[in-house]
């Protein structure tokens, strides 16, 4: 079965049912491994091998495997269009068919063997590619495109097929698009626009359209990549490729599923170091959507608040819609950096002006007040009782003359002010055309980014479509809300990659002592007791109450008396969950008849709900403090993650949680508890004393060197409460609940 | 100063800085007062007179004051407009001029006093307008639009100024449009568009454009209501009357303040009553947003999250943008009835379906599976390996034929199906083009909801500006987003209404027992001690511990003998805040040494804090429950308002609280707690018995109903906490603060 003959029908592309996971070390179909050098200490690499792909866009030569010229027959359109295509890159095209000897004038070979000369690029127009590929593999084809379906999208036998093609090219140096791609990656994108231009990848052919319709408004487009199934090249690696050619400045992504989270995470990072933003629709907020995506790609949507972290922590900008894709994907191309984090809002009504300020605001843009000075001399066009504090209210008329101009520049001269926003919300030509025409002309002359707001929902009006699309210095949005978006993505993907520090360049690359000590206590598919879960976070320097396990009363007391009283009792056995719920936690025992009973009665109460017990915890009682909750919990698609929430009872009902996918920084640790609604938990409320909030974050990182050190021994680490004492006193974790996989 | 000459000019338009409250019983401009028996127990009206606007917007005879033709003058092209517009509507026009005979052609008056005839309409156009209008009062003019600008939006002179105009008129029957509005009542509707039409409101002409050029897609319009500085008429009148104008569909408003909370609630009730829904943007998200919005219009925006569940309690239906503002209104205008609340979605590609899936569930629509027997019959037409569940995704080529309108047909047939949305991202003419004429036939056959969203960026498409803006049948929208966002309003709209009984029917007129009780302990002006406090709740059912305010420490010894131990004991005063951090709250004391020494300790913690005492309170304790916390907060906008959330600590870290304004029913006293983050601790997390929330949901009633008797004489109540205990048990009020106005 083949792929569409058009561009539109790109749409019914399956992408790979693919395990997301545990790819990692594993050989890829290019036959590159990792060496240890390259891996941390989770056995994950620290760098991606980036493919060159100039060869696949920019082909020297390139055969066409299954060639048509028979009229009607769908392969004979696809044929034409790469005839075509091939002619405007400058490729010289094989056919290749069993029994021509011309397709299009151009000679025909009978077999891949026969060709006459190393190909860059193979184009597979055959239902059955597999063995075509051993071929191709034999006269060592640079890239292999494979349009035919009908493999992995379509259940368990078309996976199996696949992994057929995949074998096929398995430590060859050929590599593979596809299959179920379409002609995209062989579209012809106008050459008159210059510029830095959006590259773009999609995983759904149809769902790229509208980025790719922005060349009719001016925008340029330099490349586009229909990943298709992704047996073998994947997102990450367009965008690991994207990240470092100079034409590309910014990369749009639609994306429905990870095929790697590692090797996601390379690429943004790539991404990142080499400041060119990544602006991406994902589809999985929900279930729905995961479930919908499943059916249609096969891929892992992944746990959509892991894949949020995991792209915040890279700086990739994650948008809802196609439109705001487009939008932020070309102010982000062609904007320079900014001068300023201020914005400046303009314009012809202050109705329109508090509008978008309330908009702006809301999304966290700084508006600064203009200064007295700057606003006296705005004050010389516009009349007194009109605001131009900020936002700017000219009032209309002065937009009509001489004046317009000035007004501009003057507010694009102040040094508070980044950006300027003009929305336009209702044309009059009188007016808004030269309005149109002076911000086109002082976009030409500043380095300040001018963004404009046509509001009209008709959108043919002159001043749209000439002056401002004419624009190359222009952004221009269609609704307040993406341009609020794109300029805040603008002004973050700035801050962020100013400050970037990649956090693989500090990843450890080798065991910690504690790393020893520690894996000696997983027990492979077990829960583990509380007082072994313990032993693993000491095992990390994490503190835990001074406690002792004993399995007699007479010891319990002993115990007691060392530790000190008060002293708590807890239960200790492999399957204890919830053991305040069970009545398994006495706190607070100050004698030894208390302590020599609680034992007695927490043996009978387990003997009586059938739990067995390796003993009984006697406690250090610690101090008060703000309960935690610290974790690792396993992602499928990025492996173990670290998790930091509001502890107790409050973790459950509120999920006032944040996540971070290692490895991180000190900084994220910082950024996490930044993003609890109970932050201020910490700081202390109604008269509590601030807490330790240095031993909490110390505590995150050092959960987070337990998940790269033991990560994948674990299937989850829930540290609750984890109490956060009082300013120099630290965090001691109560209890721990470990889960060995 | 005259307003502008031009529509998008009304931007300059400024609205009155009036107060924003307190107008409730007060006489309006139109001289009726409202009687005891339309008021409810807080004096506050129950219904409002709605005015009839007919004569304002088809008046038969129309004065034009300070009509103009000479050339240049921006008067004689406002007087033009004017003609032509009287001309338009059959108006008659009488233009006034003190030295002109003729204007335009036709007799000019020296004065009002000479006008031939009782004008329904008179447009001042004249620098003061305060004389004028004591003439047209005389010659009772029915209305009187006046452009001058320079009142209330200018300052506090400016105020004053327009107080005069108000004055004017007080009394009369005359209603006066303005002043500082413009030309947006004098617009040209296209005549050619029928069905029913949007009503448009704007406080702001320039806000209001592109909505009125939704004309040129085809979406007809009736009315615009440009209410300037609303110094008389106000947006709330508007509401009230578009609600029952026959050939309005849906109403739009883009609001920055509104002037009278009650007023704009009783009108939005009428709106509801009638079923006919209200979109709206209010500015004033954000703090930027509400101090501009005040500088623009002198309106105050209010408590954002007061006006929120305002608009909620009526099916105020708020956007954020204006291009939600004019795909909503569209959408809702025109729209019949859902047949069913399932959303199916239909589209040439996986992805694309995959997408508005996930977007549709986030936003909570339902997206029902399609049965078996319905998915069989899809996949006559429709390749068997792709899904058609819902979404039912064609794969493209379907829709080139015949089968495409089947497809469609056969999922609108489906009873689940109430609103089938087809998403093309991007156009392919030999498809699309299909496809949008089968959409807009089917349109015309069914009465279900078609929505079709036209994804391309460039617009000018053929299948898009001349097939589907063509029709009226099908709703068109350029973004999942807003599509999702009007569908959802379209099903939330018509659940509401048609659930709808308003409160205003229930609200009590006459005071309860417990208001006279309750009055004689209010102070104005200070804070009640706790124990005053109490005795509030008390008067309204509200249940506390049992307690005495005791004065000794053999009286507090007394008094726990009587209420029984254990006890806990508190400091009484005037000024005690939060007494937890003073220490001066003890909890669980269970003798009388023990209830002694604490006494002293209170008393002594007190005069070195240098708090007054009134005493101590003795109290019983109270079993475990959830603490919730329970008020009143006066709002500068709507007076008193109920607020029910966590409590306790978590009040102030988390503010995880829901508010309505009174009057409202059970049903929103429940609502409120299903919009608590910590909902679930109502119902019992970690083993905890369910509360009675049945208790609780009878306390916020009782809360109310001391709203409405006594809310204008409180500054605020905080019941906090509010321990509501298991299931039967009850809640109760364990701490309270009251502040009197």
């Amino acid at each position: 079965m083949l792929g569409s003959t058009h561009g539109t029908l790109t749409t019914t592309s399956r992408p790979a049912r693919v395990t997301a996971c545990g790819r990692h070390p594993g050989p890829a179909v290019h036959g590159t491994t990792t060496t240890a050098e390259d891996t941390d200490v989770s056995g994950r690499p620290l760098s991606s091998d980036v493919p060159d792909l100039d060869r696949l866009f920019h082909p020297r030569t390139m055969a066409v495997i299954g060639a048509s010229e028979t009229e009607g027959k769908p392969n004979t359109t696809i044929t034409r269009q790469l005839i075509d295509w091939a002619e405007r890159v400058g490729a010289r095209v094989h056919p290749v068919h069993p029994t021509r000897t011309t397709v299009f004038g151009l000679p025909c070979h009978a077999s891949v063997r026969d060709l006459p000369e190393r190909v860059d690029l193979a184009v597979l127009l055959v239902g059955d590619p597999a063995p075509v590929l051993e071929e191709l593999r034999e006269v060592r084809a640079r890239f292999v495109v494979v349009f035919a379906s009908g493999f992995a999208e379509t259940g368990a036998e078309g996976a199996t097929a696949q992994t057929r093609l995949t074998a096929a090219l398995q430590g060859s140096g050929t590599r593979l698009l596809g299959p179920n791609t379409n002609l995209n990656a062989f579209e012809r994108f106008r050459d008159d626009l210059d510029g830095p231009a959006i590259a773009l990848i999609t995983q759904s052919g149809h769902q790229g359209r509208p980025v790719f319709a922005l060349q009719e408004l001016g925008i340029r487009l330099s490349h586009w990549a229909p990943t298709g199934n992704e047996a073998d090249l994947e997102c990450a690696d367009f965008l690991s490729y994207f990240a470092t050619r100079p034409e590309v400045g910014a990369i749009a992504a639609y994306v429905e599923g990870l095929k790697d989270g590692r090797a996601f995470l390379l690429a943004a990072d790539r991404a990142a170091r080499h400041k060119v933003p990544v602006v991406m629709v994902k589809v999985g907020r929900t279930e729905t959507g995961a479930r919908t995506a499943a059916t249609h790609t096969g891929k892992l949507t992944g746990a959509d608040d892991v894949v949020d972290a995991a792209m915040r922590q890279y700086g990739v900008i994650r948008v809802n819609g196609l439109d705001e894709l487009q939008d932020t994907a070309a102010l982000l191309a062609r904007a320079r950096p900014p001068r300023a984090q201020g914005v400046a809002v303009y314009s012809i009504s202050g109705g329109t002006g508090a509008h978008f300020a309330d908009l702006a605001s809301a999304a966290g843009l700084d508006l600064p007040v203009l200064s007295a000075a700057k606003q006296n001399e705005l004050h010389q066009w516009i009349p007194g009782y009109l605001s131009v504090a900020n936002p700017v209210d000219n009032g209309g008329h002065p937009v009509g003359d001489w004046r317009g101009r000035k007004i501009i520049d003057a507010v694009l001269a102040d040094p508070s002010v980044g950006v300027l926003v003009c929305p336009i919300t209702g044309p009059f030509p009188p007016l808004s055309d030269r309005l149109a025409r002076d911000l086109v002309d002082a976009a030409e002359k500043t380095d300040k980014l001018i963004c404009v707001v046509w509001g009209s929902p008709v959108g043919t009006e002159d001043a749209y479509r000439t002056t401002l699309l004419g624009s190359s210095r222009v952004a221009i949005f269609r609704t307040f809300a993406n341009c609020v978006t794109a300029v805040r993505a603008y002004l973050d993907h700035h801050r962020f990659t100013d400050g970037y520090r990649s956090p693989f360049d500090d990843a450890p690359r080798t065991l910690s002592p504690s790393a020893r000590k520690a894996r000696a206590l997983l027990r492979p598919g077990e829960q583990l007791s509380e007082h072994a879960a313990k032993q693993l976070l000491r095992a990390y320097g994490i503190r835990v109450p001074r406690e002792q396990l004993v399995t007699s009363a007479a010891a319990a007391v002993r115990a007691a008396g060392q530790i000190g009283y008060p002293v708590v009792m807890k239960a200790s056995g492999p399957r204890l969950g919830h053991k305040s719920e069970l009545g398994l936690v006495r706190i607070g025992l100050t004698s030894a008849s208390q302590v020599r009973d609680t034992y007695r009665e927490l043996t009978e109460i387990a003997r009586y709900e059938e739990l067995p017990l390796d003993g009984v915890l006697v406690c250090q009682l610690v101090g008060q403090g703000v309960e935690m909750t610290v974790g690792i919990t396993h992602d499928p698609l990025f492996g173990p993650t670290v998790t930091v929430g509001l502890g107790g009872v409050l973790v459950e009902v509120l999920d006032d949680t944040a996540v971070r996918v290692p490895p991180f920084g000190e900084d994220h640790a910082r950024a996490m508890l930044g993003e609890l609604r109970g932050r201020a938990l910490l700081d202390g409320v109604r008269g509590a004393p601030p807490t330790d909030v240095d031993a909490l974050v110390e505590t995150v990182l050092r959960v987070q060197r337990m998940a790269l050190e033991l990560g994948d021994g674990l299937a989850g680490l829930d540290v609750n409460p984890l109490v956060v004492l009082e300013r120099g006193q630290g965090a001691v974790a109560l209890d721990a609940l470990a889960v060995c996989r």
